[in-house]
C-alpha cells in the first residue's frame, strides 16, 4: 500500500490523545447515541423549561431534549472520560435541528475538556470525501463567506472505496490536528461476513485493512509513538485483537462493543500493548442506559459505571 | 448468503422504477452534488431576491442558493430524467441549513415526478443503521410526536459491516416501497484497492458483494422482474459489468461515473440486458457543470446534455 503523503505534522492527533489520556488518566470514551424515545427524565423536564415557544416542531423539541440529555450525560460521566463519540445517525434522524444539536453537543464536550469523535463511518469518492471533510473538520467556501464544519477531533471512516477515498479525510484531519479511525473489524455480529473473508494472497480483509491503516498513518506518527490514523476494532472479537495490534503498532485503536454489545474490558489488554493511550474504549448504551439495567438515578449510575470501566481499563493499560 | 426475510412486497421499488422508466422513456439520473462555490449565476441572482434578511448566516444564504441552484437544474434537465441522486455530503457540509435544503430539494424533485435517491453511502451496526433508515425512509418516535425523515425512494449503502448492517435499511426501504443500492464496484480510481481483491475461495470482493445484493433482493422481486435491492457499479470499469450483471440478474444497477469521471454510456449495454429499467445512468458534474466545458447558458447546456445522454442510453437499452 503506497500513496503520496500530505505534509507530516509535528504535533498531531497521536500526541494530542497521548497528552489527554495522561492528563485525565482515562481511556474511556463516552458514546452518545441518543434515542429520543429513551432520554433521561431530567432531560425531558429541562426541555419543558428551555423556553421553546408554541410553534416549535417535534423535531426542534426532540433535538433540544437530545442536546440537554447529552449535556447531562457529559456532566455526569465526562470527568471519567477522555472523549465523546457522537453517533451521527442519531442526530441526523432529527433533521436540521438534529444536525444543529450535533454541533452543540460537540461544543459542550469540548468545553468539558473532552475530545470529540464523530462516529460517521463516511466513505465516498474523492470529491465527496472532501465535502465530508469540510463538514466535519474544515470549512466550505461559498459566495457568502466560509461555512464552518462541526469541528471534530476525529471521524470514523469506511475504507471500502479504497485509498483515494480515505485520502481527503486523512489530509483534512492532519491539517486540522485531528485523526481518522478507519473501520478494520467492527463490533457487530455480521462483521465477519466480509471483514473476515480470506484473501487469495493470504490473510483476511480485516488484516488487509490493518495494513492500509498502518500505511496511511506512517507519516503521522508523533513524539508519543502514536499515529494520527487509528482503527475501529470491535471489543466483541478479542481473539483477533493481538494480531491486528501487531499489524498496526502505532495506531490508536477505537474499541466499541463493551457492554450492550457483549464485549468485556478485561479482554482488551493487547490493544494497550504500545502504551496507555494506544487504545480508547467506547461505551454508549452501557453508560447512558445503565440505569435501565441496574436501577437508580440515570446520572448517578452512568457516573458510577464510567468510573468502574475507566478504572478497569486504566489498570489493564499499566 | 442467507438471512431471515422481511415480508415480501407486491408492488415494490423494482416495479416503481420499471413504471417510471417506461413512462418517462429515460434511464438518466440527474446527480446533484452542489458546490456552493460553483453554482449557476442565475441561482445567485435569485438568492438575492429570496427575501433573506440581514441576519441570515453564510450557511443559510449558501443553502438557499444551493436549493435554488438544484431547483433550476431540475427545471432544466428534469424532463429528460427519471430520478435525481442527491450527494448528501454536499448538503451536510452546510450544516443544519444544508440538511434543510436537502429535504427541500428532495421535495422539489418529487414534485417534478422524479424518483429521489439519497447518495449517502451509509453503513453501520444494526441500531445505528435503523437510525439512518429513520433519517432517510421513515420517522423517529419522540416524546413530542414523530419526526419525519427526508422521505427518499432509495439510498446508497456501504456493505462493509455485513448483512446485519444492511438489513435495517432493506427492511425500512421495503416497508416504504423504496430501494437500496449497495456499493459493489464503485467508480473511483481507487475502487480496485479493496473491491477487486481476490478471495481465497474464488472471485473478488466485488463479486462477493454482488452475491450479497442478489440474496438480499431475492424476496423483493416485482412483477417487472426487478428487485428492490440494487447495486452501485461504476461506469468507469465496464470490463467487469457483464460479469456483475450475470451475478445480479434482477438487480437495478446504478451506474455513476459517466462524464467527469471518464465513463462512457456506450460501454454500458450489458447493464441493460434484463430490460430497459435494469440500469440507471447517473450524471452529475457532466450535466450541472457542462457549461464550464462546452460554454453557453448553464441551464440550456445541461438540458441539451441530458437529452443527448438520455437518448444514447435509451437506444442502448432497446
Amino acid at each position: 500500500v503506497t500513496a503520496a503523503a500530505p505534509a507530516p505534522t509535528t504535533d498531531g492527533f497521536g500526541d494530542l490523545v497521548a497528552a489527554r489520556v495522561a492528563d485525565r488518566r482515562s481511556q474511556l470514551v463516552l458514546g452518545l447515541d441518543p434515542d429520543p424515545a429513551r432520554l433521561w427524565p431530567r432531560a425531558l423536564e429541562l426541555t419543558e423549561d428551555a423556553g421553546l415557544d408554541g410553534t416549535a416542531t417535534p423535531a426542534e423539541r426532540a433535538s433540544t431534549a437530545v442536546r440537554i440529555h447529552c449535556g447531562l450525560a457529559i456532566e455526569a460521566a465526562g470527568e471519567h472520560c477522555v472523549a465523546v463519540k457522537l453517533q451521527v445517525a442519531c442526530f441526523e434522524r432529527l433533521g436540521a435541528p438534529g444536525w444543529e444539536a450535533l454541533g452543540e453537543v460537540a461544543a459542550r464536550a469540548r468545553d468539558a475538556g473532552l475530545l470529540v469523535i464523530a462516529d460517521a463511518k463516511r466513505g465516498d469518492i474523492d470529491v465527496s470525501a472532501r465535502a465530508y471533510a469540510q463538514a466535519f473538520f474544515g470549512e466550505t467556501q461559498t459566495a457568502y463567506g466560509p461555512v464552518q464544519g462541526i469541528g471534530v477531533d476525529a471521524i470514523t471512516a469506511n475504507p471500502l472505496l479504497g485509498l483515494d477515498s480515505l485520502w481527503p479525510l486523512v489530509a483534512s484531519a492532519r491539517e486540522h490536528g485531528g485523526g481518522v479511525f478507519v473501520l478494520v473489524r467492527t463490533s457487530n455480529p455480521g462483521a465477519a461476513d466480509l471483514q473476515e473473508l480470506a484473501l487469495r494472497d493470504g490473510g483476511t480483509l480485516a488484516q488487509r485493512l490493518a495494513a492500509v491503516v498502518s500505511a496511511l498513518g506512517a507519516d503521522g506518527i508523533g513524539a508519543a509513538g502514536l499515529a494520527d490514523i487509528g482503527a475501529v476494532v470491535g471489543a466483541t472479537a478479542p481473539e483477533g485483537l493481538r494480531d491486528l495490534r501487531d499489524r498496526m503498532p502505532a495506531a490508536i485503536l477505537l474499541l466499541p462493543g463493551v457492554g450492550a454489545q457483549g464485549g468485556h474490558v478485561e479482554d482488551l489488554a493487547p490493544a494497550f500493548a504500545p502504551g496507555p493511550a494506544a487504545a480508547l474504549v467506547t461505551v454508549s448504551r452501557g453508560l447512558a442506559q445503565a440505569h435501565e439495567r441496574l436501577g437508580g438515578d440515570p446520572a448517578a449510575v452512568a457516573a458510577a459505571e464510567a468510573a468502574r470501566i475507566r478504572e478497569l481499563a486504566w489498570r489493564l493499560a499499566q
